[in-house]
């Protein structure tokens, strides 16, 4: 394996060859206690601002695959209401300032990970990735992005892993971005974060969503987009089927799009198309079981492949000295 | 040791052999470490969707001995509205199948332990093992049971290596579980499971409860029942108590019971018997603390030995080359 | 290394020689994996009663130091209503009696650490040490205090350290604890622990605050008193800044003390001077940003040392054979 150790995780722009990438995550996959000592003494505290299932689990597996101790905090859960405002006087509700918490955080651990949703109201504040560029700017160690205001690196990384393994022809596979129906506001940072790597990876990209949902072109750029589900599907190999809200009007949930579910006839421009999804899945509401559960679903294939993104990137780090 | 490995480890029906696995539970009393590396590299998701403390930590320190990493998950806290029934369509409050979520766990852990108590009100659902069984048929991996809806299996067991401890005469001790007073309704999981254990043990098994308060049969089949206290406990060697709430009327707690509660009266028929307890216990509710701090009392005992009831099941799915 | 191992770790009476332990843990600052394989195959149970950042993940991280498991309950949050009265018939709202509790963790961690605030309403309960001491008497175990109702000797013996690193000068440096301004009422735990350190190294110490904010004067025995804060700042050599509520009018928050703040005006009788704070701090109410942030803030090597405290007496209680 080549040596291009990186210092943050928080976007594909981290990530100096992706096919490099793609081949080490391969690798420990075949073998994942190839570099078990790699982490050894080495500690990653892993700060949830929000719930996580999956990336929690990944990510401590991938930890220990690298002989690293994690130490979980579930900040939304065990009370933690940080000041992110330089110079406020802090005589409300807050009780501890970013600068502090993650000045102290960076002494107890090699590596952090931080999961920080956006606000969905703030757009400009959840554009410049604040949060996360706190733990960055005062932590003074790696931070590895658990999911931000705008990105889900890990998740595409995992993704594009998901659709190496199951392409094997030489052309480049056709992969769809669609819009999908959901009951509430979601974030942005899966699609977007699944747009900007697949515009960097050797595939046929395309967007699809209605009218008014188009993503923040700063992570789109290379991708055709088509507000016409059915031609943007036509001839699909993979299908990435996501909701999200408005970035236009920000944070707004689009409830009308009950005819952007994925069933039947949009299958009928892309038999054999392979179905993804990065979970948790609305079932019957985004796309139907029988595709979730079909002959061509990768959806736990994606889940498993989290681990391996995750030792991938933590390796690298590992590689910087941390 | 021999080797019979097991795969899911949900009720002493999982178990070939019970009094070889207690030899080896109390070979692991003795030398904790003798297997320290059996489990090395390999994960154990606990996930709590209801309180623990024993379990947790037992179950964890067992993991710990056999060089197993565990990842401890309380759902209860760590919100997770999961969705249970097939083919809903999930557009109200749960955000993720069962399915989804199981099947992702066994891509990170090699076992997984659920704990899963019955709602008290759908008696159906909760014989059915609803929960528990919806991890086992999704997760793909291992499952042991952290109590279930209607068994305790680990606490059983560790009960029946508290009783071999302390029994060194050559006939079969008498064993009697009584019911006892509470202030709310109490799950049947932990007397259904020690009945379920003694009817299997070599011992004299018999339960004695109010009238109204019979267990449901599939576990007592064996056991003599006597709704008569004091008849029931004469010349008993163990008294395990223990409250629960009606099967028959299925949840409701039954709180006339005072005269049940296990004090000299009592302990006049049966002088020495040991006092067996899971915890916690309402002290002075359910019996008296002069009896569990007296010099028959075992109850720290079988907290003890918690951990080595869990070390051997671990153990033995181990050997089934997890 | 010299060998004088301690059973438990409550307050600065349990270090026989305080000297000795700054030099024990510089060394393990220094190299911190030397007694790597000192806590092989042994647990220790955190117990946070109370909410908690930087002794949860220092503890945590100088147990790995140590090659020991560490396993951690958030019992604020993990819901665990404890009983502490003896005797009581419990059918009310508590669960589990403190004697099942800590007996049980016993059973299953060799040492437990414990974090238990003051109630700040009963005085004399929380003089007592009512919580810590149940642990202590029902676990059977060693027991380190991670901050109870009246002292923090993990992170008084952290601010020790700091101060021997940062002095170089062969006479005793002037040492100030000042009170501070906060908008709610605080526990006295810090001030107390740091007063009681102070008076047994070899430093000159003064404590300052507003009338009638006395601390229990058994902790402050030794120390130079003087409710003039300017007078006291002079020629500080180090200022430790901390607000603490009325021992006298017991948990009475002292809200009129905004002139108490440390600013320039405090500054200009003590040039130079370091600044020491626990964290975690209200910027720019208890002390300025310009401070906290100066070439004299000491606080992130605090939090550093954190790690080296708890390292050091774990150490020590592993020497007793735990």
């Amino acid at each position: 394996m080549k040596h291009h150790p990186i210092k943050h995780f928080t976007s594909v722009k981290d990530v100096p060859d992706i096919r490099e990438w793609v081949n080490i995550a391969r690798s420990f996959k075949a073998n994942p206690m190839q570099f078990a000592d790699a982490g050894k003494h080495k500690t990653i505290a892993l700060i949830f601002l929000n719930p996580s299932l999956r990336t929690r689990l990944s990510t401590q597996k991938a930890a220990m695959n690298l002989g690293m101790q994690a130490m979980v905090m579930n900040s939304d859960k065990e009370g933690w209401a940080l000041e992110y405002t330089d110079g406020n006087i802090m005589n409300g509700s807050t009780v501890e300032h970013i600068k502090d918490a993650a000045g102290a955080l960076g002494k107890f651990a090699d590596i952090i990970g931080v999961r920080c949703f956006p606000s969905l109201t703030d757009k400009e504040k959840d554009d410049s990735e604040f949060v996360l560029n706190k733990f960055i700017e005062y932590s003074g160690v790696p931070v590895v992005s658990l999911e931000s205001s705008t990105l889900h690196p890990l998740q595409s990384f995992a993704d594009l892993i998901t659709i190496d393994e199951n392409w094997k022809k030489t052309d480049r596979p056709k992969v769809v971005l669609t819009w999908a129906p959901h009951v509430k506001a979601l974030p942005q940072a899966v699609p977007n974060s699944f747009a900007e790597w697949m515009c960097k990876a050797d595939v046929d990209f395309t967007i699809t969503h209605p009218e008014g949902l188009e993503l923040n072109e700063k992570f789109t750029s290379g991708a055709t987009i088509n507000t016409n589900q059915i031609e943007a599907l036509e001839g699909a190999d993979f299908i990435y089927v996501k909701n999200w809200s408005s970035y236009q009007e920000y944070g707004k949930p689009y409830l009308d799009g009950s005819n952007w579910f994925l069933g039947d006839q949009q299958m009928n421009v892309c038999p054999g198309a392979k179905i993804m999804h990065c979970l948790p899945v609305r079932r019957n509401v985004e796309l139907s079981d029988a595709l979730l559960d079909g002959p061509g679903t990768l959806v736990m294939q994606q889940a498993e492949n989290r681990t391996y993104a995750a030792q991938t990137v933590l390796w690298k780090m590992l590689q910087a000295h941390v």
